[in-house]
């Protein structure tokens, strides 16, 4: 039976720490906040699951250690602060960073874990809560080849896809870079929806144009952001769940780290994160799904005025 | 046997009369370029096309009349001029315009054609100086269902496909926003892959990756602007042919002036504007296909510096 | 006493026309709004202001014309329209036409008015509702040295100031560069202070950092954006009176058009056009004073959430 | 007399660790540049000038230490690596950092020198090289009202104007905050400029109206980027000299910096951003001087094609 360590229980990391019992693993589980151990705990049984004090206390009891987190930051602590994984790491051991950080962090977090004499990759997701919690989620992994093997079949028990995306820090390279493009995607197609529609024209109609056209795109035919397009998107319905503006403006800012750090100009990207930090700032919009963006290029059309 | 209109015979309207002439078609034609009306009358003789004076004279001798101009006031000028087709429009004529102008443009001539008792569609294209050549032109048109159906078999011997849009004007509408959606993805695409390789990553494994995730889109897995990703785009080919810069700039122009028509914010489309204003302004990318701006952002790599 | 025609009497021309009356003036006006017709004569007697029946009888009866009006598309079709001025126009006659409008509108019309043996000026205003109504306006003026010599006195009496910027067209020219300019430092200077106070900085202090550095300017050291930084201006009044968001986007959108035209970019320019697009198009900002881009900037911290 | 650490002599430290020695200092100085070291030893002598091992043994020695170093990570490091300032740092010292970085990165360094006993200021500056080499350069500085009164007398050794800002970490900000401004003005300018030429205006007739209208800024009437338009600016010497297009960058990379981690929308200061990335890729354009952005709007006017 396999023991892992797991530490970040948050919305995403909970659902995977539960799949990886699920599939028979054994954890080791660590979160800042007491609360969230003690429930998936109190589900589980102590046979299932043993609680740490600290991650250091992770460290010291598993060999392969997940790490879920929200920022480079609180990474960064998990790694390298007192009483962090780093002091107590055992040599040969594989650390799995599934956050979405800054690249620069999991490249310095990966030189860190290599002076212990253990491997580290980084591994983002895409797929969001609803695919942490159906075990559907896909991982774009950076790290050598014996790494990513040895990831994998810890991977494939939280998700259904594993990408080798290339060295330590191309799973985050990977992941921005399409999040960037798609968020600048998503703008334009709800700009050309929009103005479509105040040009006159019906929005099934020249979806289906587009459909069909060298503007089609996995925002047009699956994800429409006009309401009622297409059934069983949140556009559809009042632009609950889904991919939220202010998740979107944090992989857009960790974007433009990168293109400032490499001096690599991104426009498009750049406005994208400007939009949804707009949208980020406004509270009708700040918790909707991503293509509540067609709601504000529409303007005053709903509101009395 | 048909006789047909047609005005206009620049780099797409040659090669679409050419095609109404192969497919039995007579024509009568105008340009204001004398020599292009001599070089297509020396190929085909006078029994099957016959030169006229001014668009009055083709407009007195044909009942279906098309028309393919380059801006705007070309077509203004072609119909409402002294001399233009509006002063001997016959009642019960079809005028089919394949230019691509203004959408207001298009709705002030179909009334100016209304009030002479005839119709009025307007069908821009796309496909390109080599879908024009090949017959495979994609037609989006704007009227009346009557007259839709009535241009259908002219249209179908210019090209392969012909969609309704709506009333008119909805044929500039549609190509409009298709490329103005185009032309930012195709940004934010070049953007995405120079970033990418700039972080590290292969820019094949990173279209792969992006071709079966939510970043996917014809720009993509179709017309890639990174050299090397595909073979036979215009990227691998040192950005020759396709679709140039200027005329990308020209269609982002009429879509901005729509957005400031009808006050609708196009942030977006607005920023490919201005990008494709900048490429046009340096020599040595006006004339290269749109996918170029992958060169502007690579930046100096290419240049001895 | 002269006796000058004047086409035009809203928020604008009402106060003008009112200022000639002041100082000695005959006026022979009108509007499409028979009541304001209605209204200014009922104030001043039928002795000092005759009212026409439409613009044609105006310049039957005037020599010195001058108009305000709110789009290119008026003032096309108060010159050009039947029973529009060019139908009556007498020789030797000057217009003045203190709209703002398309650069190329001005150009068409003055070339219609040269047809005629008469001579026209653009001369756009600044200063705004309370500079018309104090005649303090300042006019760019655009023709010729001789047109501008004689629409001088005329212009004096409505405001303080007129600036000869050169042939025709040039009025326009000069008043959408300068605003241009304007409305993107105003934004500038929005996001400068609210980073500035998001960072820790009293607005205050870096208003006078920046008065006294590279980033001074007439809106930072005289129509400060920052509530309560300066007394006096529409911030520190809930930006109410001013120059409102949507007169801003249309003169923005009069600069997008002539980049269109003379395919020149100007970025920075179409972000603040699309910028003052979405103000306008959300009820709380569009009828402010265009520093209100600051709340939107400074997002939900004024709102609950 | 009085001894002050000096760390860093690149282009700007070293003329401000001349002029503190021409005005009576005796410097303790280090430089990861042996050679710079050595050149300004072999000016000035051993008994005004101690070359220092390392930023640790400035510290050891001296209880004012003032730095100068290029980024955020070379700040960090002289400080927090084995041999920085940290290391010795004696108790009640005084640590002015002249650089330009993150606030954040200052504010880390101020806890540091704080848990030390110690005090730290950041007093980034304007002026650039010849104010550095002239001693009249300005300082923005952040920190306390007693750290602000010691550090007065020896920057106004190096410069001739001192503000203080605010607590730690207010340099940064305002200095961040003003450039960015500044940036976006230059560009916007540069735009509005062009376009009233390309649509007829005079360059000099244009600025003078700005100047006196509510587009006036330091950029019009002070440091003009058209060329012609002012005597004694880069743009009328070909663009040399003055502040370089990759200083802008990186300057206006610390605001993005910023603008993400507070989650303030700066979309100007972002635009103008992406704009010198593009100008630093070029190298016609990457080490001009900043206003050289006009040369890039205007096209390919002063190239053959």
């Amino acid at each position: 039976m396999q023991r892992i360590g797991f530490i970040g229980l948050g919305n995403m990391g909970g659902h995977m720490a539960r799949n990886l019992l699920s599939r028979g693993a054994q954890l080791v589980v660590y979160d800042v906040d007491q609360s969230k151990l003690e429930t998936i705990q109190s589900e589980r049984g102590p046979s299932a699951l043993k609680i740490a004090k600290n991650p250091a206390e992770v460290a010291s009891d598993c060999n392969e250690i997940v790490t879920m987190l929200p920022t480079s930051s609180h990474v960064r602590s998990v790694f390298v602060d007192k009483f962090g994984i780093l002091d107590t790491l055992r040599q040969g051991s594989l650390c799995i960073d599934c956050s979405t950080i800054d690249q620069s962090a999991s490249i310095f977090i990966a030189e860190c874990v290599a002076d212990k004499g253990s491997t580290f990759v980084d591994a983002p997701v895409s797929g969001g809560v609803l695919g942490a919690r159906d075990g559907t989620l896909t991982f774009m992994v950076g790290g050598n080849d014996e790494a990513f093997q040895r990831a994998r079949p810890i991977l494939e028990m939280m998700g259904k896809k594993n990408v080798h995306c290339g060295k330590v820090g191309s799973g985050q390279a990977t992941k921005i870079c399409n999040n960037m493009l798609l968020s600048v995607q998503m703008v334009a197609l709800a700009e050309a929806l929009n103005l479509g529609v105040k040009m006159g024209l019906d929005p099934k109609v020249l979806t289906s144009v587009i459909n069909s056209s060298s503007g089609r795109c996995w925002s047009s035919d699956t994800y429409n952001p006009c309401p009622g397009v297409l059934p069983n998107t949140p556009a559809s319905s009042n632009y609950e769940g889904g991919f939220g503006c202010k998740l979107m403006a944090k992989d857009l800012g960790l974007a433009q780290n990168s293109s400032t750090q490499f001096k690599v100009p991104t426009p498009m990207g750049s406005l994208a994160h400007q939009i949804y930090l707009l949208l980020s700032a406004q509270p009708k919009f700040a918790n909707k799904d991503f293509t509540v963006v067609y709601k504000m290029l529409e303007g005053m059309t709903t509101e009395s005025n």
